[in-house]
């Protein structure tokens, strides 16, 4: 087994807060892809590889890579430095600072050869995750470069402007031998049951329909009960039963949300004619997004026959979940409970990364650390300093850990 | 017994559809208070009545009125001639033509005295019942002329500016010995049942309650479904549980609305943090009110204390219901009886009408002819003519019935 590689804390922590200092808004970051904050961010970060004698790459996607000096296939760690139009100082940043440190600490000592990595647009300035879907191979050139962000800008003029691109086609997953992500969890559980380290099982997949009931609009004084068609009543009814039908199949990671909930003509005075909502589901298990498909199907004809009420079901989104590495999950299960005894779990990521991509290609895996209160995609998003500090000795331990089991120790 | 009175079909059905030559667009008529088509159907109408020897008389709110030649305190007959934005060719114009048929005759056959009234602005361009209200006494002249509709124009400039208009108080409830309206039902109970008139018994109160559900908005991925405070399944339960217990106590005629519902966020993605509801119940029976007003409250309370949620409420409406003088009732069933055999029923009125403000002055009632599907406040508005037609034999009986109760049989 390789030597223990020390991370050095207050080092990791200054280039975090230093990257912060690109497109700062407050206690928030607003650093869009390919925003001048973003591209003056990975230039930054281009001189902080090469500062530890990592060699800066980009591909044609501005991804930029950080490619060790020592010899071997590297494992390749990172996530995206792009933030939400409003967001916070850690969402992504995070995963690659982590993962210069570790690289650091590895080109130092010696340690396995690793490479880091900070997509572009993991946050759908042009479309979700678009960097990784472009290196993974989902994407081609011509595709990406015709993609256009909410500016009416392309992705082909931003990314041509900048010198720094490659050839297409010169960077590519086969290259790595795995890809670890680390991010703040953005969900509650670890800060509320006080644990430190999340190691990711699955990336949960979703379905989402598009609900629309449809009765009659009538005058709310002069239509008897009985004689109502009523989208609003019917949709209570509706998501009542699901939520019965949910709970009782559901395991403690099934969620489901009805966040949008529009009427017609949404006057009090009038019996609401329609109805449109959209119904989530979300799960780590394909075969439990298909049960609570099958419940939503079943409860919308039930409610429609029961109600006198016309309900179609028309599903806008389908994303299957995606495992991580059998393997990775052990190191950093290993990592974890070394660093973290008793406080770390398993556990499902409710929300979508840049792993995702790379999962069918390489063996992948991803870590959480704590979201205080659970907040994310908002500039209150934080995490303690000794957690960020925590997780990246987790990650250079699971790092010693798999390139022993890869082979590739340097 | 006065003498039985009988009414011209066609002379009513050609003034009828005369009048909704004004402001006519397609089937439906544009015709609101103070348009230039209201100010032209009352100045035709001023024309009608000077035929038939009613003098006429415009009070400050312009309510215009068809004074009968005959001795004795006349009985009023009446609706509004104004119409909603897009309204149809019935609401409210039917009740003056009618009157002026019924008036007509009685003039003709030196029958009781009975007067006509065409009402200003019943449907709310200032607010609701504008010139029943002024009429009654239950809005004073200066406020009356400070109300101003959605153009910016006051009631004052624009009644001012008819140089037939009175000094006040010149006209007043007072002077009549009983109001009648008789109006299209506005809902679809005498369609569906092949009936051709409803007697009112009462014109229903309501209560409203604007309804704020507060939660936690969250990130739809990541927040485990025991951590939410989910405003729309909350909401969902709330009205799912206010229905069950609704309708334990409610009769036939109570009714209960859930016409508005606004959603914050309300984006898929995002679990629901607020949500704005409105909550109207309708009713003839003010216990049966104030029950419903008591199950919305502790429901909500329960449901708040059960998920963990925030319901507030808020009464932003409440019209007590008002019911029809029995002598009048009366009077409407027998010539129902008489005109009708088997073919009429007593109901509740679920819309507001002139006739609420009346009541409490001088002995009022209502009647209904039915609505083809129940639909109205649409330009597909409509009555058969024949049924039509016969609601104004049953008001002449109804007339000559209660002229001889009332002792004015001219």
């Amino acid at each position: 087994m390789s030597q223990n590689l020390t991370t050095n804390s207050d080092r990791f922590l200054a280039d975090l807060d230093a990257l912060r200092e690109f497109g700062k808004q407050g206690s928030g970051v607003v650093r869009p892809a390919f925003s001048p904050p973003d591209i003056d961010s990975r230039r930054w970060l281009t001189g902080k590889f090469e500062a530890c004698g990592l060699r800066p790459r980009w591909d044609p996607a501005a991804n930029l890579f950080g490619m060790p000096s020592q010899p071997g296939k590297p494992i390749l760690i990172g996530s995206h430095s792009d933030t939400q139009p409003e967001g916070g100082w850690l969402d992504g940043a995070y995963g690659v600072i982590l993962a210069l440190e570790v690289a650091r600490t590895c080109q130092e000592a010696g340690g396995p050869p690793v490479a880091v990595v900070s997509f572009q647009d993991e946050e759908s300035a042009f479309m979700p995750m678009t960097g990784s879907c472009f290196f993974s191979g989902k994407l081609s050139r011509d595709t990406l470069y015709d993609l256009s962000n909410a500016a009416g800008q392309r992705y082909g003029d931003l990314a041509s402007a900048l010198p720094e691109l490659e050839e297409p086609e010169s960077l590519d997953p086969g290259l790595f031998s795995a890809f670890l992500e680390a991010h703040i969890e953005q969900g509650p559980v670890l800060d509320q049951a006080g644990e430190i380290i999340g190691v990711v099982e699955t990336i949960v997949g979703s379905r989402q329909f598009e609900v629309t009931i449809t009765g009659q609009q009538n005058h709310a004084g002069t239509t008897p009960m009985a004689l109502r068609q009523d989208a609003v009543t019917g949709f209570a009814a509706f998501i009542t039963k699901l939520e019965e039908q949910f709970t009782e199949i559901a395991t403690p990671r099934s969620v489901w949300t009805i966040g949008r909930v529009d009427v017609r003509p949404n006057a009090p005075s009038i019996v609401p004619g329609a109805l449109n909502c959209s119904v989530q589901m979300r799960d780590g298990s394909l075969s439990q997004l298909d049960a609570m498909c099958e419940i939503t199907q079943k409860v919308a004809a039930q409610t429609a026959a029961e109600r006198n009420l016309n309900i179609s079901l028309l599903e806008t989104k389908a994303v299957d979940p995606v495992d991580m590495d059998d393997q990775v999950i052990e190191a950093f299960c290993d990592a974890a409970g070394s660093n973290a005894p008793g406080a770390w779990r398993r556990m499902p990521s409710g929300a979508l990364h840049d792993a995702m991509n790379l999962a069918p290609r390489i063996p992948t895996g991803m870590m959480f650390v704590p979201s205080i209160g659970g907040v994310s995609h908002a500039f209150e998003e934080d995490t303690e300093r000794e957690h960020l500090a925590a997780g990246v000795q987790v990650m250079a331990d699971a790092v010693t850990r798999l390139a022993d089991q890869l082979g590739n120790t340097g």
